[in-house]
């Protein structure tokens, strides 16, 4: 899966890609008041199907039912607490393949428990910048290392390894560089565009891609890799890096960035079907 | 009403569209976390007043006193499940107009029960796509039928009838062709675009427009009616479909989609005016 | 600072910029789920670190440790209403500054009651629109006026400086002159465009980024009238009525301008720096 030129589709991620788009899966998402309306038009841009259900009755059932689920921790609530163990549960008794986003987990203690919690049903992938893999990774000896998310991702890579392998999960780091390993594999993205960062909730969007990867059918390494790497060159594109009518002109501001970054997937997820 | 080109803004709903931008209608919005920005820019585009309260102590007072209530079902809450019944009963006995969006009702059932409780505070108009109106509509012996929401929205418009017969309201169903119906009169609004079915968020602020109307005057029909076809006409033009520039050329991705769809329906509201 | 021409950002406000561009301070954000990602993409053009928290138990914590909070009343809930008052309080013990921004008090009862009991905690700066700061300064006397938020800003100037005086802070009034007082001197920010009134969350991430100002160590006046006086430019920008490419074109609509606003931000942000 390396050994392409940065930033392009290779076949298998353009594959799960046009799964997605040709089996619509229903990607149940507990996320944030912040990026739940652009993670839904994300999600909508590759042909998936998003439903948003977060309480603590409803959960359980969507997750059971739905084609892949994603527990992102941003923005937790007393009733999402209660909410998320539940679905996650659910999901793991059910076999829809899941992951995890532990937004925040390291800064905020309540979080990192409910989040090593959640470990305990077995994500199919955990997805976190380095400063949250590296948190998670702690019980195997990695806490404390004062890494904050602006460093680089490739600190993370053992921790990540070591969560991976411990867990038996996916786990993907997302930094200038992805890492997305297994606990044996590892495999870089590298790619994407520094506006990425400047627009909330692409890396949790990421999340909901890799679940409704999963939710076509992917396996879960291909499912991360692949939607890393669809991410990679929609933020290229959406930059201007990579077309002809906008070489030579600045890249837009991140106003506009971020609504070329939806078509832009649009795009992609058209040209991959 | 019906004997018009398909999507163009005949004058009824011109009327009702002028009477909002001049009356600037207060819209008491309980609505889910996903669209809730969405939905405020829409309102705020046509002129109207958007007012987003959900909490169980301030939402009676809030629907007693706004020109319109909208009570959309997305991510439901504990407290936005308590708060939505105060909410409909004090916009019943003050006499405040308001929509039902059952979002997801027939699928999750703890939903279909609160939405047949607020029946019970007599909605002006409900609206939903045919899944869900088919779902509410259940009572009376259409449940069951296994339409999802892909369905054409016609296999709905028997239940949508029975319903409004049998709880006196307005029924709009959202779909290729959208329907209204009052148990008597059906209307049916050809138009729209595709692309607005990839944009998250495009039918809950329909229901938002409708209580608009209402709190501009407009009678239920009218209201359910005038909003559907605005949101024709706002989806043909965003897509280039009705514009001689835009002739030949190919339909926007979902994200400039969205971002026309609101200047497109503040055009409208001025042509209007 | 009052002695330039409308719009334009005078040194110090620049100097304001550069400093949270440089320093990129952590925003600690309590807001309502209608704002949240546009205050997010706010916060993040003009390279602040946004922190959306707000759950009771995490909230004293983050406070405590960011360089700024953002306390806003919008979609109050059980929990935020719980959180919010611990949230203060820790920022007010552990010497954060911290911006309160009073929606829609006056207009609703219980938020009025919470709304003074978070000026206890010592707010840096209250932000909000005419009727809000009149009706939180009416224990001095002014309540009742029937002033809504279309009236002119310049009658709430009077109880702006009343309030900012009996709590030792500075209180901003946005409105089309947007007033800035400590209690003795009153700074007038004219400028703006009336499209601003078009995009709901504007006024919300208007108080977020005087957080931001003051999270880079500005003082409170300086924060509350150098992010007013940006927002003026990015607004006057984003409506075309600076650019000479525009000259003669017609204003955008409200959709095109929320994204303009963004990209304009970033620009004034990386001109400051």
């Amino acid at each position: 899966v390396n050994d392409r030129l940065p930033g392009y589709l290779d076949p298998p991620a353009s594959v799960g890609l046009a799964a997605v788009a040709q089996g619509a899966p229903l990607v149940h998402c507990m996320t944030n008041i912040v990026v739940a309306g652009f993670t839904a038009n994300v999600l909508l841009a590759i042909g998936a199907s998003p439903a948003m259900v977060e309480n603590a009755v409803e959960s359980a059932d969507m997750a059971a039912g739905a084609g892949a689920l994603l527990v992102n921790l941003g923005t937790l609530s007393d009733e999402r607490g209660r909410a998320m163990p539940a679905a996650a549960t659910a999901a793991h008794r059910a076999g829809t393949p899941w992951v995890l986003d532990p937004v925040a987990v390291g800064a905020l203690a309540p979080r990192t428990s409910l989040a090593r919690q959640l470990l305990e049903s077995a994500p199919t992938i955990v997805r976190g910048n380095a400063s949250e893999v590296i948190s998670l990774a702690g019980v195997a000896g990695f806490a404390g290392r004062g890494v904050d998310s602006q460093a680089g991702s490739e600190v993370a890579v053992e921790p990540a390894k070591a969560l991976a392998a411990e867990h038996s999960t996916v786990v993907a780091v997302s930094g200038a560089v992805d890492y997305v390993t297994d606990g044996h594999r590892v495999i870089d993205i590298p790619g994407g565009h520094g506006l990425m960062t400047k627009v909330t909730g692409v890396g949790c969007a990421l999340g909901a891609v890799m679940a409704a990867y999963l939710g076509a059918g992917a396996d879960p390494l291909s499912a991360a890799a692949g939607a890393s790497l669809l991410f990679a060159a929609a933020g290229e594109r959406s930059a201007g890096a990579r077309t002809a009518a906008a070489a030579g002109t600045a890249a837009p501001g991140p106003g506009t960035f971020a609504v070329r970054f939806i078509d832009e997937l649009a795009v992609l997820a058209a040209e991959a079907s």
